[in-house]
Formats: structure tokens, C-alpha cells, sequence
């Protein structure tokens, strides 16, 4: 049940834009701010069950979105090749700073894992 | 015109798993095959005006989503930082080639141009 939680706030991240905006109250409130079906009922001026069912409703648009576009699945695998990007990096820094002691190369890793830096804060 | 059609594609590319089969059919047809209204209009058994509603109800949909994820906004964000990271590679190439010679280094940085290719491939 966590699990899910979890999950469903990652969705939520890439996705909760397309949510209406009655539905992306009740969720945060829920998954991010913890409160309880009753707690929301009273703030929302509705009943358990209709936060249970924005809830569903909310839940069901963000599966199906990640089951169409995939954002999710692609996020881990760009996730994976940047810091694959970042080991590579690591490793010229080390053979550089043994072997050979250019701050050109130097400066270039430090460029490097710079950008790789940006992008992930992109991705 | 034309303009608006390749960005209309592009953004199919993003968000055409959105999109109804019976619209993603006639949006393909319109502007990836190239066919007139008439033509889709046979080919589907409406009317040329039920050709152009559904063209413009998918139009609406993929430039809504693009408002609300900005998927093809950020792609051409991620496109430049990619190009940025081969440019520094190319400079470690050229640093290494002229004053080092080093095929530790060369290796590297070969691997560095595939993982970044492999990344562009997947935005």
C-alpha cells in the first residue's frame, strides 16, 4: 500500500497537470499532506465517499496517462544514462590527475559533469 | 500554414497515445500521408466536415497537453544540453589527440559520444 502511495506520487509529479484542479487538491492533500478521507471531506465541503471517488477517478487518469506516454518508464532509464555519463567523467578526472595533470582536462570534466548536472535537474 | 502543420506533427509524436484511434487515424492521414478531407472522408464514411471536426478536436488535445506537460518546450531544452555535452567531448578528443595521445582517454571519450547518442535517441 506504500508502495503504491509512492508511486502514484511520482506519477503525480510527472502528470498532475492533467488533472482538474478539484482533483489535484483532494490528492495532494491525501498523498502529499497526509490528511484523512474525513479531514478532506470537511475541508472540500463533500463526503468521504465523493474524496474516495476523485481520488479513484484522479488515480485511474494518471495510470492510464503513464500507460500512454510512459514518462515514467523513460525517466529511469535517462536516469541510469546520465550517470553513466558521470562515471565516465570520473574516470577521465582519475586517469587524467595519475597520468598526465592538464587543467585543460580538468577544466572539460568539470564542464562535463556541469551539464550532466543541469539535465538531470531536466529530466 | 506549413509551420503549423510541423509542429502539429511534432506534437503528435509527443502526445499522439492520447489521442482517440478513430483521430489518430485521420490526423495521420491528413498530415503524415497527405490525403485531402475528401479523401479521409471517403476512406472513413463521413463527411468532410466530420473529417475537419476531428482534426480540429485532436489539434486542440495535443496543444492543451503540450500546455500542461511541455514535453516539446523541454525537449528542445534537453536537445541543446545534449549538444553542449559533445561539444566538450569533441574538446577532450582534440586536447588528448594534439597533446597526450592517450588511448585511455580516446576510449573514454568514445564512450562518452555513444552513451550521449544512446540519450538522444531516447528524449
Amino acid at each position: 500500500m506504500k508502495e503504491r502511495s509512492l508511486e502514484l506520487s511520482v506519477l503525480y509529479d510527472f502528470y498532475g497537470a492533467l488533472l482538474t484542479d478539484k482533483q489535484r487538491a483532494i490528492f495532494s492533500m491525501y498523498y502529499n499532506e497526509d490528511l484523512s478521507l474525513s479531514e478532506i471531506a470537511e475541508n472540500e465541503g463533500i463526503t468521504r465517499q465523493g474524496v474516495r471517488d476523485a481520488l479513484l477517478r484522479a488515480s485511474k487518469t494518471l495510470d492510464e496517462t503513464e500507460e500512454k506516454l510512459g514518462l515514467f518508464r523513460r525517466y529511469g532509464s535517462l536516469d541510469r544514462k546520465l550517470g553513466a555519463l558521470e562515471d565516465i567523467a570520473g574516470k577521465m578526472r582519475a586517469v587524467n590527475r595519475e597520468k598526465f595533470l592538464s587543467p585543460e582536462i580538468d577544466d572539460l570534466v568539470r564542464e562535463l559533469l556541469g551539464t550532466i548536472r543541469d539535465l538531470r535537474e531536466e529530466i
